[in-house]
Formats: structure tokens, C-alpha cells, sequence
């Protein structure tokens, strides 16, 4: 006889069920582990990713012991969601969690990343709301979720593992600020949060080192990214007025003044109908597009333009998207559903035929993030409850906005076998192989340098904008932390003219150029020509982000992570494995910097430093304050001016130290994925008796670096 | 045959039903109608409600049109949660979402009512997160979930709608504010977002009036607060560290100096442990709490402990609520699960016998709210994520912790027929009849106003505290705020000494006094004389509020909705129904008030100003900036030092304008719920012929009102 179960118990038994539900542990690729407990969302970012692990180079990492073992993580599923519990050594630190503004070393804190496009008062809101941490006992947990997620650092307590806690604040706080310091940072777990989820479903990247848990992340993200050559020259955004004939006078400034650039970037009112927009030219401003993008092609000039995804009335592809876009509006424009497969083909295909054929190199994608979390009057965005075609609701689509948007758009220039490097707004877990930086409408010099340390432990490229100054000084402390990152970026967007020639923004559209502009001018070459000359090490940097998972930009813990006293150091950090940045923020004439193990000299001085300690460095304004680790074989480019795919590099090789371990280049044309197929080589450089040496390996074409003088420091 | 249908499809159909459910709509009181589609929550703020409707009062009411069409309110359940659209016409404003700090005028906002300790940046989140509204249309929405929830007010169009926006920003924007501004506010909706939801759950407050409305939200809630009356004199916290010896000689000093003062308020070192709580007598500090309050009750000083629930392992009930609380700790010390029946019980009985059997008058019931939401580093409550006995989540405990908080302890005084006047730092919704003010950690002079009038469409009380100032004009200033509002306190939690002795906190605390102490310490008591002259006015505009539902304190948009001019106006209220305030913030001298409608004389210079202007207005030190509509009676009482039950008030009647329509005093013991059963008279004053009658109606026992003067003004 079977019993008729009325329908409640059935739901009771069955929420039962999925709390009870056995945990699954799987390899997925060497020493990536993946604990499941309950149902995975459909929208998880590890289902979104469209990358290949790199398993071979994985499989070459160093045999590694357990961090954490799948089995010590404890998932509870209840009516409310998911609730993941990891455990945290009282000896261990952690970092990551996306582009974090506000902190750096997480411990002890509640991080919330979810997308914002102002991420306020440090809560852990970011534009890459990567669910990653990495731990310095050599591990890396990803929680596989597009939802939004709070992670508790070691801030809590169950009453069940009755620890007394240093209380810490208590009768004796006699200021508010004492009541509620937070002292909490002694539990022995990181509890995540996920509101709304049937299921747990977390990633252990093992080590053995902090380094290689972080490789292993970036190499199953399908490998770090590897942006056209010509990305890492400067780009230069106009103003958003600006008409084609400004173009034209812009790009006739840099040449005549031999000031390096490779990039325009285009701002909202190159389109006919911008928030929202209708991705046509506007006739007004552009009335010659073709002829722009020859012009400058002819100048040795990328073109880049502004966009964001919300799709005006006035677009062409309106009509055909809007029964595969979300429900509700921005800007009254249509969200395209780019979590399903209609609105993406409707998007990448328009994009194609209008842009990428005709020339266009690259875009600025903004907006991506969701609209301020943290301001109460700011709206824009579509609301967490919008429902989308695909599915996905309205709360992972913001968290996933940006990924989707990049790989719909990007997707144009895989498929035509072109390099390129985008920015954007937005990314969020699994983004390492996305060839763009991210950046930010805020503008603290101190949150910008911290984010170049933060973004590394996330698989993130990060770029510090320059826009307008208070002073000379900042302008120049600002150019050299772009120059010092993934990316060098001017934004005019509200200047007239760059702001070497007037920092000030009224005086500045107002035509009153600085006095000694053309002085300034000569200050800020100096620097550029520093960037252009160090493209090819930071070029050979993000190859081995590419094959082997290593960041060119990452905190020196990520290098150091036995040295307790890099712990908090946000504020340096590693650019490829021998050079160290020390950025000055806004009007510093000096800054302390601590060096790690070994010994270290300092570019401009070439002064020799004792590393384990601190010192006072002073940085003149038209120098670059970096530190080279002895043994270093800095190879440095006489400086072009544009990078082409025939671009030849006359290569000084500075010599640091009596012992040199050696340098390398990696060589390819700069803009074909043909790398991928074996058309590229290396050039070993040594150092011996005396005499440098460069040995190239490898069967791309042509040579690209000559390398022509050796200088011992 | 009964077919076996698997369990994934049974789940579905479930789905699928809940979705397709049927709106419920039901009469719950006079103008009170609800609208249900699925599943309500149990621990929602209607299932929480403990008091009667006051449905004979409602019944009163003008008869209601219908401000908002039940069928018109549209439910969606989706997988994430619910979604509930009401609609919004064009011209309607909308107020309310509890005691909001940032706005108040709420059209074009995102509103998110969380609690918070620390609302900042206008998020919507709030110490009372209430999810009800007003509409100038005349009507209440409130919206019963105690869940996370996000109302957009007028902020978002759906593509079906396809109405063309004024998208305001765009191309022609020239900085990033002009990007973002907020032009969305013509959407014909608020939409209400509750994640986790199964159920939309919709009151709705008729009007016809939006006062009305408000009138009927406070009676269904049990009618407005009646606080003890000697509640309404002052309050005095004393320095964190005070011993029993420290009190003894600010009695001294208050009584000797004839500054009226009818409560002092103990810090958490009362307590042998604090942070978390142990709630027995500090012995080094207090070693004879009874002759304290028998010494204090001799003085006519009442005594307000400081507490939260958090209860440490040093307390003697921690044993026995350890079964009864939350999962999680917070400062070590138990959460108690006050939506269960075990843990008020304990808790309550143990307040009973220690305190309230032994004369403790009233509580300060601390850290109910949540932590820091809106920065990042400073978490001590309890996660979202937490179970409890009872079965309510973190989430919904978070916003319903005060309100539950307040109840336990409450009901020892209900029980033993005493009134009392809290402080408290959290409430949710239908709490209109709680006697306690919310108060802040919070400092903001102009949104401690603001809070004033926001706190009457919500049904709850504001306390603006005055601790340090920077100088004495600002010392004077808030002093004067604090007198206009539900309670006078001056919190001195961190000053050795009363603040008009010395404002400089740091040199308070070093005892080095003003020079001119005396004189500062002279205008503070003629502010507090007002006050106490002030408070038979107020006591009896309570009484109102709590049988008709009136709010003692109310933005001037519920009194006068058809004047557009008063739509911004949050600066000014009404105090009863014929005095409005215009406190001066900062350290102004003067400020702009706008009256409404008729002639209004100026308190303190006599001077009549015409309504529907706004006028500047000078306000000394030692006066109180306060309006008075003409045709009012307004009785002030002859100031006393403190209130007892057998204070006689030696009242003088000021009548404005030569046709004054008359005045009212409420009388009853002031301390008991006699009242409820009938033990009280009122005093009706009018004046004819030059000649001013009082009219005693009623059979309380004691006449405490003499009406001794009459003065034309």
C-alpha cells in the first residue's frame, strides 16, 4: 500500500534532506580541490567561465601539502541559504576578496564583495567582487557563488566553542571609537554567508606557497592575461566634447612634442545618444569616422571608445534586444541579458561589423558595477530585483555584469585573432585571462596604490587614472603610480587639454595654460619615456602571468610571505620578480620604504640598500620610484613613441650586482594570440666574466629586442 | 492508483503555486485593510504586535476614500524572493521608513529600513527600521516582513512600461555628480524588494487624510506612547566611571543649584561586567545600590540603568539562557532569544526581582540595533546568519531585537501597573505604543532635527542627546533642540561634570571649569525651566497621542499636506497642535522658518507673523525658538524641580489672537495605567468677554492643575 504524505511534511523532509546532504569532494585540476554540499547556482562564476585550466603548467608547480582539508569545511544549508565555514589558524593572515579600496590585510574584518561603483567606508563593497581569498599558511578558497556574499574573517564566535575572547573594548572605553574597536580577530574560522543559496560550493587552490595557491588560481582561470603590446604604452581619453578636429590637433600635440602615446580614447559623445547609448557615431562631432580611425592608425594611434551595455532607444539593435534584456531600465535603456545567448550574439555582432572591422582597437567599458551601495540618493542601476530571460536574477547579474559584458565584447577580437586590452568597471572570480584594467570614478592616491597590491591577489589589473591635480607635485606623484601599474592612463574626460600643461580643471578648460608648462611637460616625457622604456620587462612579466599564473603586479607578501613585517605593507609592491615600487601619494617629497630579504638598489640613485628594514627615500618629480633586487638583470628600451607589431627595441641591460641570476624577454608580435601556437621566443640574458650575453630560443619571425649596450651598476 | 511523482517535480508545482496564488485582502480594523499573497513570515512585525486596535478610536475617524486600491497592489514570488508594487501618482510625496537621518522627502530614493547603529551616507539604514510609509495622497503602506528590504521609491521603470524618461544626466555632464543625478522620480511605483520572502504582505492605512492614516497606524499599533511623567523632565547620565559617591554629590549640586532634574542615568561600570552584561551591582562602584535609590527617591531623583542584552558569562542567568539564545556570540556574551518564550522569561524575572521590585524607574537598553553596516571594520554584533531556538533568523532578528528587547522589559512594569520612559537604540515597526526614545551615537546637529519630525510618521520617539559641544553657543543650541524633542537628556556618559560648567570634554574631565560657568550654567536653567513649564502642554498632547493616535511631535506636512511649501520643510514641527518649533542647529544665530497657514506670534518677542511666508528669525541663548498659531490657549506651568505623583502644576494661560478657539490639559497620577480604566479628567480652558474659564471634566482624584493666570498676548 503506498501512504498518501500530505504536501508539507514532503517540503519539511525535503529541506531536510538538503541540510543532511553528503558533501562532495572532486580534483579538478592539480591540487584544485572542490568541496559541494546541496545544489550550485546555475549563474556560479566557475559555470560562467569559458577559460581552460592550464593543467600542464599546473602539474609543474611544486607537489603541495594541504592547506586546508575538503574535509575540515563544514557547509550548513538552511531555509535562509548557505553558510560555509572554513578554518582559519590563529598564525594565519589573508588577503584578496577583489579589488578591495579600503584594507589589505583582511583579518579580522567582514568583507562583503559586492559590485559598486563607490566603494565607501571600507566594507569590503568593490568593482571586482572576487569571492577569493588567499591565506599565507599557502592555500586560496574561492566560494563559487554570483550572489551576494558576507565573509566573517575571524570576527565571530558560536557559543558552542565557549573560547573567551579578549573583550577588549568593555567598561573602561570612555569614547565611542573604544566601545567598538574590533579585537574579535582570534576565532578559528572564516564563515561565509551566502543569503539565498541551496547549495555550498567551494575551491581550494593548494600551494604549497601563498605564490603558488595564487598560480594555480590564475593558471585555472585559463592563465593570466596578455594584453596587446601597444596597451602598455599610455593612453590618452579626450575630453567628452571633444569633436574630430580636436582629435586631430591632440594627436599632431603628441607628435610634435615627442611625447609617447598609443591610445585616444573616445568619451560619451563620440555616440549620437549616450546614457543610455546608442553605439552609432555622432554625425555632429565624428562626421568622418573611417577617415579618424586611418588618420591616426597613420600616427601610430590606437583608437578606444567609451561605452556602457544599457541600450538607448536610439540604437539600432534596440528593437532586436529587447525581448532579451532584464525587466526594468537604465537611463531607459534595455540591460542586455548577456547571461543568455540572445542578447550577446545581438551585441558582439553589431560591435563587429561597426567597430572592430573597421579599425576600432579597443573599448572603455563602464557602468558595469552596480550604482552606489553606499550613497542613499544616487540610482541608477538595475534593481537585485530585476529578472532577466537566461534566468539569472538581478543580484548575480550585477555581481557578473562586468564579466559578461567583456567576454561578449572581447569575444569579437579572440575570434579575429587580435590582441587587445580593455578597461572596465567590472569583473568578478575567474578573470585572470581578461586582457583590460579596471578603474574607478574615485579618485584617494593612497586607495589607488593599495589596489595595485589588491587586485594581484585576485587575478585583477587595476589601473590608477591621472585627472586633475591640486598641484604640480601631485600631478607627477599620480603620472608615476599609473606609470607604475598595469596600465598608464590619462583621463581628460573634463579637461581640454592634458593637465601637464594645466593641473587646475577651471583654468584648464578656461585655456590658461601653467607658465612653466612647457617645464612640466618636459618632467612628465621624462617619466613616460620611462614606461616605454620598460615595456619590454613588464611585457615579459605578464607572459609569465600568462604561462605560469604569476601576477606582474602583487603584493610583496605574495613573494615574502615567511617575512611578518610585509604583512601590512599595501603600499609596495613587486612588478615582475625583480623590481620593487614604492609609490609617493599625493604631495610627498619622501615616503618610507621597506625593502624584504636580500639586497636592493634604488633605480635613480643606485645606491645600494641592506634589505629586512626601513629607510627614508626621496624621489625627485621626473623619477620613477622603483628598487632593483640584486642579481637583476633590468633590461630597459631606448623609449618609442608607439608600439607597432615591427617595433624594434634597442635594449641597455643594467647589470645589479656582482653575481647576476640572470633576466629574460619574451618576444612575439604583440597583437595575434599566434603565441598560443608556439610563435614566440625568449632571451635569456647572463652575465659572465664581465660580458653580458642574450641567447634567444624560440621560433617567432623576427627579432624584436637588440640588445645593445651592458651597463654594470 | 495513486501515481508516485517524483520529488523534483512535486517541488516545482509547489513553486509554481505559491507564484500563481490568489490576493487575500481583508478588513483588519476601521481603514485598515490587508492585502496577503503567500506565505506571511512568523516573526513578521504584525505577528510580533502585542497590543490591542484601538478600533473605537479609529472608528472616529472621517470617513476614509480610498487612497490606494487594494487590487491595484500587485505581488510577485519569484525563487529569490518577493517583489510588491504600489502605486505612486505623480504629484504624491511619501514619508516615513522610521527615523531616517539623511532625507525626508522619500520620492525618487531607494530606501533601505536596516538597522544600524551608525546610518550613514542616507542609505535608508536606521536605528528603527520601519517598513511603513505616508503619502501626501492620504494614505499609510506598511509593508509587514521583518526581512532586509529595499523600497524604491518612484526610482524605476520596467520595460513594459516604456515611457520615456528625462534622463537628466548624459553626454552634456561635465563631472562625475552630474553623471549620477537622480532625475528618475516620475516612475508611477514603489516597488519593495524582499529577498528570502515567500509572501507579499501589504497594510493599508486609510486617510482620508494623511494624518489620518497616521492616526490609524499609531491606534492599531495600541495608540501612542504614554511615558511616566516624570519622564518628560530631564534626564542626566553621569561619566561612565561615576562611583555611588559621584551621584550623591551631582544631586547635591543639581538640587543645591536648583537645576530641575528628575532622572539620572547610571553607565555600563554600574555593572561588575559590561560588554557583555552581567546586570548585578558593580561592588567597588556601588557597594549600597538600595540606599542609593532610596537616597535618590528622597531627592526626587529617579534611577535609569544602562544595559544591553549581550549576557556575559559573569551574570547569573547566563546558565539558564544558554539553551535559550542565538548561536553566535557578541562580546563573548550570550544573544538571548527574546522571539522565544524561555529566554524573556528569565531575563524578565531576573529584572523584576533585582531591579524593578526595588525601584529602578526606567532602562537604557543599548546595542540592540545592528553593528557598523556602513563602514567596515567595526563588527560586534551578531552575524545575519545566526539561528535561534525560536527559529528566527539573524536577519529578522536584527530588526525586531529592539522591539523584542523592549517588551521583555517592559512587561515587569506593565505587570506592576508603573509607567516608565526608556531609552532605546532600536525599534521596527507597530511600536507607537512603547514609552521610550530612540537615541544615537550619532552627532549630526541638523539630522538629530531631522529626526525629530521623522520620527512622528513612524510612530516612535526621538531623543536628541546633548553631550560635548565645541562652544557654548553650540552647547546652548542643542540644549535648546533637546528641549523641543520627546525627552530631555543631557548624556554626559563621558563628561566628569554637566557640559555648562565646561563644553571642552578634555578639559572637563581635567575640571577645568568656564570662567564663566555660573553664567552658562544660569541660561541652561532658563532653557530647563521652560521645559518644565512646558511639560503639562506636552503631557497632555501625548494623551492625544495616545487616544487618538496624534503624534506628540510631527513633521508640518502632516498637518498641513495641501501647502507644498512645508513638502521640504524637516527643520520645523508641530509640538501638540498649536506650538512649531524651528530649532537653530550648529551655533546659528538666526535661521529662515517658514510658517504655514494663519497668524503666528513669536514666543519670545510677542511678535505676530503672517503664515504661508518664511521669515528670519533670531533666537537668544536662553530662549526657546518656538511658534504659537493664533487662537491658542497654551497653559505653562509655574517650573518645578521634579515631578511627582502629588506635583501640583501652577499653571498661567497665554491667549493668542482675540478669537481663541480654547485649550486642554490631560490629568491623571502621571505613574500608573489607571488612566486606561478611567482615573483621569481634563481641564478644558477657554476665554470669552476678556475673561478665561477652566472647565474640569472627569474623576481623577486631585486636582494637579491650578489654574492661577490669565495673559493676553
Amino acid at each position: 500500500m503506498i501512504r498518501k504524505i500530505p504536501f508539507p511534511i514532503i517540503v519539511l523532509s525535503l529541506c531536510f534532506s538538503i541540510a543532511a546532504k553528503a558533501q562532495q569532494i572532486k580534483e579538478m585540476a592539480p591540487g584544485v580541490t572542490r568541496v559541494t554540499v546541496g545544489e550550485v547556482d546555475r549563474f556560479s562564476p566557475y559555470n560562467l567561465l569559458k577559460e581552460k585550466p592550464k593543467t600542464e603548467a599546473m602539474s609543474k608547480l611544486p607537489e603541495s601539502g594541504v592547506g586546508v582539508d575538503p574535509k575540515e569545511i563544514r557547509v550548513e544549508l538552511n531555509a535562509r541559504g548557505a553558510i560555509v565555514h572554513i578554518p582559519l589558524g590563529n598564525k594565519e593572515e589573508i588577503y584578496g576578496f577583489g579589488l578591495q579600496m579600503g584594507s589589505f590585510r583582511q583579518r579580522g574584518l567582514k568583507r562583503r564583495p559586492i559590485v559598486n561603483d563607490n566603494p565607501l567606508n571600507d566594507l569590503g563593497f568593490t568593482h571586482a567582487p572576487t569571492t577569493f581569498y588567499l591565506s599565507t599558511k599557502g592555500y586560496g578558497i574561492f566560494i563559487n557563488t554570483s550572489r551576494y556574499t558576507t565573509f566573517y574573517c575571524g570576527t565571530h564566535k558560536q557559543v558552542k566553542d565557549n573560547v573567551n575572547e579578549n573583550t577588549g573594548a568593555g567598561v573602561a572605553a570612555q569614547s565611542v571609537e573604544d566601545l567598538y574597536k574590533n579585537t574579535n580577530n582570534k576565532s578559528g574560522e572564516v564563515i561565509v554567508d551566502i543569503p539565498g543559496a541551496k547549495g555550498g560550493d567551494v575551491f581550494i587552490f593548494n600551494g604549497p606557497t601563498l605564490k603558488n595557491a595564487l598560480q594555480r588560481y590564475n593558471l585555472f582561470s585559463g592563465g593570466g592575461a596578455m594584453p596587446a603590446m601597444w596597451g602598455l604604452g599610455l593612453q590618452y581619453r579626450m575630453k567628452g566634447d571633444s569633436k574630430q578636429e580636436d582629435v586631430y590637433k591632440m594627436a599632431t600635440y603628441f607628435r610634435d612634442n615627442h611625447i609617447p602615446v598609443d591610445v585616444f580614447g573616445l568619451e560619451p559623445k563620440w555616440q549620437s545618444a549616450a546614457y543610455s547609448c546608442s553605439f552609432v557615431w555622432n554625425p555632429d562631432n565624428f562626421p568622418a569616422p573611417q577617415e579618424l580611425i586611418d588618420r591616426m592608425k597613420a600616427q601610430g594611434i590606437k583608437l578606444n571608445l567609451w561605452e556602457h551595455a544599457y541600450t538607448s532607444p536610439a540604437s539600432p539593435i534596440y528593437g532586436a534586444l529587447a525581448s532579451a534584456s532584464g525587466d526594468y531600465k537604465v537611463w531607459n535603456g534595455l540591460v542586455p541579458d548577456f547571461a543568455g545567448t540572445v542578447a550577446p550574439k545581438i551585441f558582439a555582432d553589431y560591435h563587429k561589423q561597426t567597430f572592430v572591422n573597421n579599425g576600432i582597437a579597443s573599448f572603455k567599458l563602464d557602468e558595469c558595477d552596480n550604482s552606489n551601495l553606499t550613497r542613499g540618493s544616487a540610482v541608477w542601476a538595475f534593481p537585485e530585483l530585476s529578472q532577466f530571460p537566461s534566468g539569472i536574477d538581478g543580484e548575480q547579474m550585477h555581481q557578473q555584469f562586468g564579466t559578461l559584458y567583456f567576454q561578449t565584447m572581447y569575444s569579437n577580437y579572440k575570434a579575429a585573432n587580435k590582441r587587445s586590452y580593455f578597461s572596465i568597471r567590472s569583473l568578478n572570480g575567474f578573470a585572470s585571462s581578461f586582457p583590460t584594467t579596471l578603474y574607478s570614478d574615485t579618485y584617494v592616491h593612497s586607495e589607488y596604490i593599495r589596489m595595485i597590491s589588491n587586485a594581484g591577489f585576485s587575478g585583477l589589473l587595476w589601473s590608477p587614472e591621472v585627472r586633475e591635480s591640486a598641484n604640480v607635485k601631485e600631478l607627477c606623484r599620480r603620472a608615476q603610480t599609473s606609470i607604475l601599474a598595469a596600465e598608464t592612463v590619462f583621463d581628460s574626460w573634463y579637461l581640454k587639454s592634458p593637465p601637464w600643461l594645466q593641473f587646475d580643471r577651471a583654468k584648464n578648460n578656461k585655456g590658461e595654460m601653467l607658465p612653466n608648462a612647457k617645464e612640466i611637460e618636459g618632467r612628465i616625457r621624462t617619466l613616460l619615456n620611462f614606461r616605454m622604456s620598460f615595456i619590454p620587462y613588464l611585457y615579459t612579466a605578464f607572459a609569465k602571468y600568462n604561462s605560469e599564473g604569476v601576477p606582474p603586479f602583487r603584493a610583496l607578501v605574495v613573494d615574502y610571505p615567511e617575512d611578518k613585517a610585509v604583512y601590512d605593507v599595501w603600499d609596495e609592491y613587486m612588478i615582475g620578480d625583480n623590481v620593487l615600487a614604492a609609490p609617493l601619494a599625493d604631495s610627498a617629497s619622501s615616503r618610507k620604504v621597506y625593502l624584504p630579504k636580500g639586497n636592493w638598489y634604488d633605480y635613480n640613485t643606485k645606491k645600494i640598500y641592506a634589505g629586512e628594514q626601513s629607510y627614508t627615500i626621496e624621489t625627485r618629480l621626473d623619477q620613477i620610484p622603483v628598487f632593483i633586487k640584486e642579481g637583476t638583470i633590468l633590461p630597459m628600451a631606448k623609449p618609442v613613441e608607439h608600439i607597432e607589431p615591427d617595433t624594434k627595441f634597442e635594449i641597455t641591460c643594467y647589470v645589479y650586482g656582482s653575481q647576476p641570476t640572470g633576466g629574460e624577454l619574451f618576444e612575439d608580435d604583440g597583437v595575434t594570440f599566434n603565441f598560443e601556437k608556439g610563435s614566440y621566443s625568449t632571451i635569456g640574458l647572463s652575465w659572465q666574466n664581465g660580458k653580458g650575453k642574450a641567447n634567444r630560443k624560440g621560433n617567432f619571425k623576427m627579432s624584436r629586442y637588440i640588445v645593445k649596450n651592458w651597463v654594470k651598476i
